[in-house]
């Protein structure tokens, strides 16, 4: 048997066949168009998928359902997804629309907590039941997963993890209009404006010559031996650490992953100072600190995590 | 049919006789003699259990099982107790050494854990399936309980919510030695010290004629109407807002409880401005906003919740 998991983005929309080992069997990627409405939207999926079943030689019998990742609010209490901006939706009932026209049982949650499920299921957190998993983008993600199961809270509401506040005075601006949050310490947003302000500060940094400032460019002039850099993905490392030691003081999962390019692009650059920061800071003795490890899965992360949403 | 809640106290053990409706049918208190050793002190939680059975008319084999809140870090998954300093004990596996006594299966979880979860079965929280429970005293303590289960993280480590930080660059100091927790903003204690300093910024102000300042003495200032003390319970209620902000951002549970007797002291006169500033402060939009409720259940609701441990 396989399940359908699908990763519905503001630009495209992937879907894949997924087996009960959690492998991607098939992948179909389409442009997402939102402006004909929900309805045509929904219509475009369902397409794609009875294509790809199709296309791979099997018939909607051998699915024992569909996961959706959605860019929104996802009210499972009330069906309903909510604040989906980027494809325009509000309220919409996507399992009970998509399942009227697959004739499958559908589920859906929001796409980033779909990733952070499919590495618990598939990828650096297999084999734990819980995990925190944090995407560092120009923003920060969060998803807490316990039990094998994404909490996201009353109403789909929780997990505004970039949004917890480290500085309650004197703190920087964060995108939301508060001051404050982890999110303009620990983004990679964060990284470049230190950065850019230690550039400034120091005309002799590698960090001018470093062309357009990027999580990638900032790591490799400190690996380059530039102080100035190097002094700015320390204190980096720091912000990072701190949101981190909050959520294990109070969360103890079994596992923290970090996700997004930064992550790939710093690799123990990055995780080994935040372990130590964290090492030397959590509450309770490190002895049995959870791990924290990169994520393993890449874009695979949504469709593997959507699909698994089907139980 | 029936269970035993046992709340396990440094001074003082209540065993209780809980029914299926969550009433305490019975309860016998006696003193917590832990010089002896551990078992020692099992021997005499044991004789309590078995004497208040029998004084009420009823058998063993009335009981279900028997849940027992213990003062220190609760790692069910390897079945110990750690770390419970005020009676002594260390890796005790207390099921395990209370069923050879009471040939009943036995649960276990922290005290204070224990106490929010008869919140939820039977208090301030029931009907509701999660729910954050703070209580501020001299401390601050935390737990989240997710589908009416007390999550307590990894080998019972988590639940640390005082410690989280708040204010990364420039904190208060806080008993576990760092600075920046959220406990010596939102404790008592925090707010006695933030009252010290404004009595002796403000010799006028009713704080210095209030004899030994406590919560009760600062909230009384309060509402005689001196602004010095009301200026310190404003800003206190913002404290102790920027953390449940911050929980429910993250977890957004169904309620949050606030218990310790500075809350029967300050009533609406705290939970009101906190409200208030949770309502302005979190991140997404308050209409499905989390109410905020004292808890309910006072000294009970230890013995309901260790009783509720027994499924």
């Amino acid at each position: 048997m396989f399940r359908i998991g699908i990763e519905l983005g503001g630009e495209h929309t992937a879907v894949g066949i997924v087996d009960d080992s959690h492998h991607i069997v098939a992948v179909r990627e389409t442009p997402t168009v939102s402006k004909n409405g929900v309805d045509a939207l929904l219509d475009d999926i369902a397409a794609s998928v009875k294509d790809i079943i199709a296309g791979s030689g099997f018939a909607l019998s051998d699915c024992r359902g569909v996961g959706i990742g959605v860019p929104g609010v996802c009210d499972t209490q009330s069906g309903l997804v909510r604040n989906a901006n980027v494809i325009g939706w509000d309220c919409v009932p996507v399992s009970e629309k998509l399942k009227q026209r697959l004739g499958l049982p559908v589920f859906f949650s929001n796409d980033t907590d779909c990733a952070a499920l499919g590495e618990v299921v598939a990828g650096a957190a297999h084999g734990f039941s819980s995990a925190l998993v944090f995407t560092l983008v120009t923003g920060v993600g969060g998803c807490f997963i316990v039990d094998g199961h994404i909490w996201s809270g009353k109403h789909g509401l929780g997990g505004e993890f970039g949004h917890v506040c480290v500085q309650m005075s004197g703190g920087a601006v964060c995108s939301c209009g508060k001051r404050g949050c982890w999110e303009p310490y620990a983004s990679v947003t964060g990284l470049i404006r230190q950065a850019r302000e230690a550039a400034q500060a120091h005309p002799s940094s590698a960090l001018n010559r470093a062309g357009e400032l990027s999580s990638r460019s900032i790591y490799a002039a400190a690996a380059s031996g530039d102080v100035i850099a190097q002094g700015v993905t320390a204190q980096y490392a720091v912000y990072v650490g701190v949101g981190i030691v909050n959520f294990i003081n109070t969360l103890y999962p079994d596992v923290v992953l970090l996700g997004g390019d930064i992550v790939a692009d710093a690799g123990d650059a990055l995780i080994k100072p935040v372990l130590a920061y964290v090492q030397s800071h959590v509450h309770v003795d490190a002895v049995t600190l959870p791990e924290i490890r990169a994520t393993a899965l890449g874009k695979d992360a949504g469709i593997i995590g959507a699909a698994a949403l089907v139980r």
